[in-house]
Parts: C-alpha cells; structure tokens; sequence
C-alpha cells in the first residue's frame, strides 16, 4: 500500500480517458485540496458489516420527528411564502435572537445584531478566514486540531502553527512561547482557533482558570481568539463552563452549531463577532450565498419555539454519555497494554495512543478487513504528526456496537503489536513527535 | 450626497464608538468587499409606499403552498433522520439525477456524476472561482454583467474584463478582440462569465448562431465558458434555446439555480461541470460547508416528485409575461423622449437607457423620494460605467403597481430632463462611455 492511502483523491471515473485540459489553470490554492481522511473513509466505513468508530455523525434517532413534521407542515401553511424566499445576508432577525438564548446558557451575552447565521459553522470558519488570512499567514491551532478546520486553513494558504495541549487543553505556556517564536521571525499571527470544550479529536476540556490565563495572553499580544464550540451543551457533568467569549467581548468570534443540538442537515450555525467584524462577515455571506439558507432558519426557529428543546438536549445528553461509558469499557477491556486514551467529560471523541511501534494510518486497512473503522491521527496535524494516535468517536454506534469495535480494534492492534515484536517498527511515516497524547490515562 | 451614496457600507451602531481593533489584520481580499448598491437599497425599498423596481426577488405566491406543506410533512415523518443528518459533499445522489432531468428541457445531455450541489448558483461561481482564480487573473463578463457575479470575482482580486454586447447578447467580434488583447500583454484569462438567456440586467438574449460562434472563439482559445442559466426556462415565446453546454460538455461549466423555478430560500443551485472540474468542486464544497444543505435537497427533491413542476414553470411564465407586458407598456406611456430600452422575451429585467445628461445613480434619491425604486447601471459595471442605465425589474410587483412605478420614474426623470435643460448636466460621474445599452429600441 502507498504511504498516504487515505489522502489521495478519488481516482476518476474509466470513461475519462483524456488528461485534465484545465490542469494548469486551477488557482494556486486548488494544489492544496486534497479529499480529506474522513471523506475517503465513509465509503469503507458505511457498510453495515463495520462499526465505524470514525465519522462524527450525530444520533439523531431521539429526536420528536412528530413535532418537526407537525412544525414544517404549519410553517409552509403560514408563512411559506417569507420562508422560501430569499431572505438577509446575515440571517434571520428571530433566529438570531433565539441564538443569542442558547448561547446565555454558556454564560455569553451577546446582540443578535453582533450575529451572523452561516451554513454550519464550517461556513462561519471559511468567510472568518476569508476576510482574514492572506496566503503565508498564521493560524494558530491545537496539536491536534479539527480536520475541518485544517482543510479551511489550507484552502487558504495559510500557514498553521500547532500550539500543545495537556489533559486541561491548549498549554497557556505554549501559546505564549508560539507567540514569541512568531513575532522574533516576523511572521504575523492572524487567530488562534481552539475548541475549549470536548476537544474534536483530543476528547479534552479547557478548565475556567485555563481560559482565563489564554484569554490574558491573547489580549496581551492583540491575538483574536476564535473559539469554535459545537459540542459545549453536551456536556456529561452538570453545568457548562462559561465559554471563553463569555470572558472577553471584543476580542474573541464565536463559532456555534446547531448540528449537534439539533440536526445537521439543515446546514446552519453560527458566528458572533465584534461589530466591525461582523461587517466583513455579512460582505463576505452575501458574496458567497446571497444569504444563509432561509428556510432552514425558519424551520429551526419554529422548532426551538414550539419544542422543550432544552429537555432534548438533556436527552442527547445522557445518550451520548451511556455511549461514552461503553466506549470506555470496551477501551478498559480489550486494548493492549501500553495503549493509553483521553477520557471525554462531553461531546464524542476519545483520542487514543498507541502502543509504541504501532502507527495508526499504516494499520487502518487492517482493521477496516476486521470491521472496524476509526480516523488515523495524522489527518488532525497540518504537519504529517500524529500517526501514532487515532481518533474514536462515540457518537453514532449503539453501545453494544461500540463495545464490539473496540474488542475488533484491540484484536487487530494485539496482532500489530506481536508482529511488532517480531519484525520491529511496522509505520508508514513519522510516528510520535512532539505533540504527545493530551491527557492520556492509562488503561 | 456623496458621489456613490449606494455603495456606502451601513454606517455603525452608535453604541459603537470604539475603532476596529482589527482594522490592519484583515486579508488584501476584504478591502474589495463594499455593500452591494442592491443591498443598501433593500431598506428604503422594502418599504411599503415605493413601488421597488429594484429587486430581482421571484414572486413566488403562485407556489402550492398545500402541496409543500404535505410534501415536507411526509418527508419529515418517513425519512426524518436521513433529510436532517450530514449528506455528500457533492449533493444527495436523487436530487442530482432530477436536476439532468431538468436540465435536458436545455437540450444537456448530462450525468448524475458530474453535478455538484450549492448553495444556490452564487455559491457554485463562488466556488468556481475559488479553484480557477488567483488574484490578479483576468475573467470576461458581459457588459454589464451581473452584480453578485461581480461581487464574488472582487472578493478573490480578479481583474473584470468587460466584453460587449448587442441585442443579441455577447458580441463574438468583441471576444475575439478582448482575447487577443489580453494575449498581447500576457495576462491569463481564466474563464468567460456570461448570462445567455434574459440577461441581468440587460434583459437581452443569444441566439443559437451566436452561442455556436462563441463556443467556436472559445475552443480555438482553450477558454473555459462559464454558463449562468437561473433564467432559462422562464422565457415567453416558445422552447428554451439550447444551452451553450449543449454545445460542448468540455469546455463549458454550466451553473443552474431552483430559485426561480422553485424556491430560493432553500438555497439549491449546482454546478454541471467536466470531470476533472468537478473533483476539484467537491474539495471546495467540502472545505466550506461540508455539505450542501441536506433537508433542502430532499425538499426539492420530493416536491419534483410529488409535484407537476412543468406545469408550475408554465404558470410562472404566464405571470412573468403578464409582468413584463405591464412593464413595456408603461415605458412606453411614461418615459421621456429620448429613453431607450431593451424588450426581454424571458426573464426578470429591462435595461434602460436614459435620455442625455441624466445620471441614474444621482438622480436615485430623487426617485425613492418620488416612490420608486430602481438599481442603477454602473451597479453591474466592474469600470464604473454605466450610470447613464438602470435596471428595471418586473418579477416582484403586481402589474397595476408596475405601470405605477413607471408613472412615478417617467415624472422625476422628466423634471430631471428639464433642470438638465436649464442647468445642464446633473450627473455625479461617467455617463454613457463604450458600453452602450444593448439592442436599446426607441421608445
């Protein structure tokens, strides 16, 4: 198998036989589209016969499809005609109210003027960029880091810097050092992007103090900080931190979701940000879509008046959290020794390290033969780190399912590591590296 | 007033006295990124007492709001769970099937595999030029062209090429001249941008000749033709003309749009494009928003179904002529000698020339004074021409208030005509200049 079997584009159809005619007329930044790890997994990982402990799809199976039909047949009734209409660059005035609701539930106070709806968040972090990053510039990002937001950074151009996390998140000491090391070479740093809660993938969670000490460092050195936060409200143990926005007004954009508190296919989130910020935003929206999917704004306001959406959450809550028991269990059972693996307070990933010699990206169609699927660690790293860890997500299988994946995975990692023991390093590429498994207990 | 008081961004709330704190971090792109002259004029012309002639909104009250109302209903309660979860970065492969079926009423012979879903047809140019353009690249457009397409080449640092046009549409000759031109001094033209049926906001039409001759110009080129069609099935007399993609599937990537034949609040355009474009397309698609949004594609896709769709796009012909009718009629009642304009025979748009020494951008304030609303025409000029034009738009009032709004418009433009002959020329900048009004017909 060739080294990176999971970043290649998909080959093109056989019908195509002639060569790419517009090959020398992409945009530079085209060069550095490739189709993502997880992209190139679902096609394997969607057969019934795996359990795929990759995607980051959310269960919706709990939700009240009775309420939701009953509340799309009424909305096309009464106000179809405002719904299926073109509507503003910055999203509905309702919806942008009853945002700025969900979000006081993170201790964040916020004018729905200061709001600004987009297609998913992916969306609110690609126009943020847009209007901030030149090619060659700066972005900061946890080691690991979201994929998703990798590849944005990427289709940008810009230049991603990963800044170490512990057990408590991003190292306030390690944004500091990243933040001299930059300035001493002249390179100006555009944002950091971290996710405080429930890491996608290192499964962790910023403490208050922790964002008190970055939120310091950040305004010290006039850095933006955008806290990216889809996974804050499903929490497994009691309230929500207070969001770091919640701390600092002016110098923090907020990206939200409702694709894990409600549904993802509706395709909206959100971005709060400084006024003259959000300016930019609603520019750059209307270039980019004219405006925000209106009747998905409509729907999803309906929703959140005429349904507890509070009580669902709640709902989603402690399903996701039985999952999270049982995904630990099964890690506590069948992984070999020396594995280690963060354990989640909220959200649906855990990120696991490896035994020594064994490299994540290399065993993947190993285990895939074996009927499991998970996501190598290296797709979370901008700098090819990482293929000694991999990320397990929780989110979508049963628990009983889940448990079965972890007892495949441990079958095929106990194999790897005899034939390790026998024949030596089986990697693909660089295993390890500096960023180390955040938090890692033992097991 | 200032000298382009349309293109003011909206000013701050006054809440707002502190400066941008992030004034020198934005990227070069956002200093292009101004409010649209169609946005600003949305808040005055919104207002119930003026008869907007400015919007390109569809009137989409005819749309059987019973039948939606069922469809979603049904939808919701029998594929729930799959309409609100993630989807392809493509588009869902029903809804992509469904949309060659549309396509083939424009004689397009295309496969299912080479669709890729957006967020309307803004966002498939947005991500079209996304993978072809660097700043600096040159993209021909009509003159004019449309000013969203406009806004989308400004916001990635294209250099606008304006092509000229006749009552027939684009001016093959005039191709042929801005490709040698730009030949001659080295510069790169990625891709011709252009509107063959019912212009915005010319409001003309290719024939067929013409679409085979500028394919022919564009094949001797190696030039990509870029195709914006949200218009075509909405013409008045008679078949569709063929596409310019029926022409040739290589060279031509064809963008369509359901919002004027459907809906545009759920945002679902796409992009028919040659393979090896369309990989690329679903890089972008994914880096931007993951996916399209999901519960709008099933939407439309069981409202296709489930509806005769034919027959609804026949009836939005019936009122669109009716509208048009109105429109001519009142033009011809109510303007001043020496105004021209073009007769569409589709569409949602009449472009207007005005007598000599009128300046439709100065003389706006006076007529949303006067109750009518209009955008004009260097809204749709990259070069700042085009103010002795403005577009008129049909689509959206009733016919009574059409000829009304042309009632009020014929009033300030002849109180304008007489200062003029008394003071002489009113205008704030540029009128007239190379780019005529296209197969203008004395009034």
């Amino acid at each position: 198998m060739s080294e990176e079997p999971v970043t290649r584009p998909v080959p093109a159809r056989r019908r195509d036989t002639r060569l790419d005619a517009y090959a020398h007329n992409y945009a530079e930044r085209t060069f550095g589209m490739t189709a993502s790890a997880i992209r190139a997994l679902f096609a394997v990982a969607n057969r019934p016969e795996v359990v795929s402990l990759a995607g980051g799809m959310p269960n919706i199976s709990d939700l009240p499809l009775d309420v939701v039909s009953s509340t799309l047949s009424d909305l096309v009734a009464e106000r179809g005609t405002q719904a299926m209409q073109y509507g503003a660059g910055q999203g509905e005035p309702m919806i942008r109210e009853q945002i700025c609701e969900v979000m006081r539930l993170e201790a964040i106070q916020a004018h729905p003027d200061d709001v600004t709806v987009s297609v998913g968040s992916q969306q609110g972090l690609d126009l943020l960029t847009r209007i901030f990053c030149d090619p060659g510039d700066v972005v900061l990002c946890e080691a690991p880091s979201y994929v998703g937001a990798l590849g944005v950074f990427r289709a940008y151009q810009c230049q991603v810097s990963h800044v170490a996390m512990d057990e408590h998140g991003l190292v306030p000491e390690a944004l500091t050092e990243a933040l001299a090391a930059h300035a001493a070479a002249g390179r100006r740093v555009k944002f950091l992007y971290t996710i405080p809660n429930f890491h996608n993938p290192a499964g962790v969670t910023q403490t208050l103090e922790r964002r008190e000490r970055i939120i310091e460092i950040a305004q010290a050195a006039g850095l933006l900080v955008v806290e990216d936060n889809p996974y804050g409200l499903l929490g497994f143990d009691g309230d929500p931190t207070p969001a770091i926005r919640s701390l600092d007004a002016d110098n923090v954009v907020y990206l939200g979701s409702f694709s894990k508190t409600f549904a993802p296919g509706f395709r909206i989130g959100w971005v709060l940000a400084p006024h003259a910020v959000r300016e930019k935003l609603v520019l750059a929206q209307e270039s980019a879509t004219l405006c925000p999917p209106v009747f998905s704004q409509f729907a999803i306001s309906a929703y959140l008046s005429r349904h507890d959406w509070r009580g669902q959450i709640k709902q989603f809550r402690e399903m996701y959290r039985e999952r999270r028991d049982a995904m630990l269990a099964g890690l506590q059972t069948h992984m070999p020794a020396g594995t280690t693996w963060t354990r989640p307070t909220g959200g649906f990933f855990v990120w696991v390290r490896l035994p020594e010699g064994l490299d994540a990206q290399a065993m993947l169609p190993r285990a895939v033969s074996a009927r499991v699927a998970y996501v190598p660690g290296n797709s979370f790293y901008a700098d090819g780190l990482g293929s000694r860890h991999m990320r397990l997500s929780y989110c979508f299988p049963t628990p009983e399912r889940i448990i079965e994946g972890t007892r495949r995975l441990g079958e095929v990692m106990a194999h790897e590591a005899s034939l390790h023991e026998t024949f030596g390093f089986l990697g693909s590429g660089a295993a390890g590296g500096p960023y180390e498994a955040p938090g890692a207990n033992q097991s």
